[in-house]
């Protein structure tokens, strides 16, 4: 029951994310090429951290029309432009729909956003599967008419079944993950097969209360505020690029419940508000930080 | 499917609101009521509009050794105390829970949020029927196994059709209507029939932008944020009493297409939440404003 | 006492502020225009209007080195671009301290606030006058050291009045007016002398409750958030562009006097920060909306 | 040049402050106390804390007419109810107005807001005496016409200076102190003497970045929200029970110094707040929390 009435404008371009060394005329020499071949540029965005002397671009433009084919445009870029400026660079193209997969344990408010948000076709992308270390939301994901995968896990079976799990993702062409309350930690292994690309939310307002029972750890400390951070997994637990954060007022009359009950709309909205930019190619990473355009 | 996994407390409660003119000694003779019957209270809020003159009280104690039996603690109270006391009051059960039908027309993002909660159990409510005045969000209702009932209305048919809506209600024995985004204007009778008991979520910072297209007309006027607004339906439209509002950030880039994006998010955690404060009896309603307490 | 501590980088800047329809190549242009000319960019920000096909650009590059002598680049550019490409543009050198005037009534709030940062060498500007409708404030301003022009305005009177102020403020070669809760409409002559270069702060979240004494309707109307808004001055009451906007959470338990009081601490940051984005030169206005940059 | 217009309403109550064991019929009681004293009740909120069992309490009441004498109120109560009840409460009266000590280092953000709100009449407070660890701020405090006394402090003669500094605060009487970025730590034995009455501002979301630098690690973190802390000071560095929490939005834009400029907002306001509770007596400490009542 895919897409009931999809919010997305059909489009065909391509996208290119860039960071590079900054140095004079980068823009200048970029957008040029645009023009020159014709590129109808829908979107520029780019930032220049003057400390880091870091240049970051996001352009799209049309590919109709456009004078060089798409096929051939990465080789252009990368003869002409990008190998001369010591360019980092990615390219897109708005017809390649990703394909993600949600990781999932026991909680469903953060799945059930998501695949709100997919069925109502609200975002450009594919949902092939839904891996889970337990049972718990296998009902879901066939009312939602999408694959599931039990993979329990031990500490005794934690290598194999990331190796399955990997398997899965392979056979599925998965190109990112969502990590929706997925309460198991990865192994370094696993996140190296998807640098940037595994998207968690964590319970809290890093960097605080990183870890085990966030919510616990606040109303202990008695905050006023509690909060959620969306960010990409790296070997490092909770210390990943952050891409998104949000809070939400509390008090002295909330107990543990009712701030875990305030947090879960706090998290679903942050984990699907870093998805929707991550679906946009609108974050870069550098140096354990993330450029997130407008 | 209903109830994943419950995080409601299982409790057997007696909730009584009141409002009535303030003088000395309400609340004492109200907690001293509840305290010689052995009433264990285990929530007290109570507020006074010093400028209306009006006190209002929310008490919830446990019916476990409670002296007067459930049936007649309406009785005793109102000869006792509410007479004397020109009180406006209402006694609820924890054990009854009520009833509640989703009015809905062709966006699925608040219909998606109350079905999700639902589903995990997280509210103490029933969804018996889900009414609409188109058929696009049938194959939702059905996913969540259910009712759905389509009810087309023109100029023509509305009086005929909002009688057979009211038929349905009463055969679900419906005590409150959600507006998940339903596009028709209720009639000043339909409405007579639930009064401060039809909860819509307007896609405005109310009074701002009230009727049609408000993103629309918010895009146009420049704002720098969006909002919206929960309140009760009353026969003037976008103009009942107000339970919540939330409001987003946005900027010049934002076009009429993504403040709708960004205000989808706005509109169903401000209805939810909404919803949750009259699902816990929460709201009190006086001179068309509320009193909601924590 | 100005001044206790700068905390504003001293540079040498030139700031081209541009908006003109959008066509192909501005962008590389204009880039092109600085590069070739030795112009170090330390600020580039543009966005495109595609609904209204309008291009906006902020640009900021170091004097030092640049090939074309201070005196003659709005010439040079307005020859080799601005004329060819419809542009509506204002160039700005950072060396040239804006004159601002404040113009307050009987609270001190919004003033304090403005002379907080002024004293602390916050901004880049000169207060060199204040102008009121009452005596009030005078204490404050002989304390900061800053003249005080006192200007009864009666509907007899107004003209003259409005006349002498005008006088004033050419006098002390006024660049710009803000309004710090100056609660005395200005004629349309007065405001066509500073087109969009009177900065007001309203004490709504227009345009709900535009004209007087919004907190009480506000009160009246039970709305959960209050806001403030800072925006152009037009000939039409409230209805300039918004520059910047916020909110903050109320209660019933708010009374009128609360939300005042809550509303001033919400007026004066959102005014100083309209303030500032202005004094960077980093707000735009086209057709009663703001293009504000980050 | 004290209080241009005073905000406040003049009023003759007392307030009383009560959290002990809870247990059936504090609430009548204390209420039945008043009222049968003729204790015409003007505010009241209680809170229990069902997980530590504790009950909290504030009343404020008319003097006149209370058929005790304001001498008499606290040895009737503790007699008649709190010895009974092993209460830990405090009695206080309108009409006593608390007296402040500031303690500032070099900037001026927060001094500027609280003398401005003090000048304003906005608090029922006296401000007798700054004390500052530099020079920087003299101009300032001569300018409200306030006493400043600078106290350099060097690891040999801190505790000497502490002395001095606490025998300043015993000649002018002073019932607590509000360091308004004070960037000294006092020592256990200073915080000792004003227990929960030393009321400090930490420029970042606690417990997040607790120690020096906040904006630094906030910096190199790349969070995406910046956040404010206002604490009563105990021996714990940063730990002590927080008042209230603020944050703003930041992003990749933001260097170290916008941010430090972003955060003084955040800082003045959250303080200011906090003060404002503080001085209201609406604020109880439990056990390294905080019951902040409305």
């Amino acid at each position: 029951m895919k897409s009931i009435k999809p919010l997305r404008e059909k489009k065909n371009t391509a996208i290119l994310l860039i960071h590079c060394p900054d140095r004079q005329g980068i823009l200048a020499t970029v957008t040029e090429f645009l023009n020159k071949n014709n590129g109808n540029i829908i979107y520029l965005d780019q930032y220049v951290d003057r400390a880091q002397k870091v240049f970051y671009m996001r352009a799209e433009w049309e590919l109709e029309g456009f004078a060089i084919p798409a096929a051939k445009i990465g080789e252009y870029f990368d003869t002409l432009i990008a190998s001369k400026l010591e360019m980092n660079w990615r390219l897109y193209f708005s017809e390649d729909i990703p394909r993600m997969a949600i990781f999932v344990s026991k909680m469903s408010h953060c799945l059930f956003d998501i695949l709100s948000r997919y069925t109502a076709g609200e975002w450009d992308v594919e949902i092939p599967v839904i891996v889970s270390n337990h049972e718990d939301m296998r009902p879901v994901a066939e009312r939602f008419g999408i694959e599931f995968h039990y993979f329990p896990v031990t500490t005794e079976n934690k290598e194999e079944q990331e190796a399955a799990e990997l398997e899965l993702l392979k056979q599925h062409k998965i190109d990112f993950i969502v990590l929706a309350r997925y309460m198991q930690i990865l192994s370094k292994d696993f996140v190296a097969h998807y640098p940037n690309k595994v998207i968690n939310i964590h319970h809290s307002f890093l960097p605080a209360f990183a870890g085990a029972k966030p919510y616990h750890a606040a109303h202990e400390r008695g905050v006023k505020l509690i909060g959620a951070t969306s960010h990409y997994v790296t070997s490092d637990l909770d210390a990943g690029p952050i891409i998104e954060q949000g809070v939400t007022q509390c008090s002295h009359v909330d107990t543990v419940k009712s701030l875990i009950r305030k947090g879960r709309d706090l998290e679903k909205i942050v984990l699907s508000n870093a998805v929707f930019k991550h679906l946009q190619r609108k974050v870069l990473v550098y140096k354990n930080r993330t450029v997130v355009f407008n």
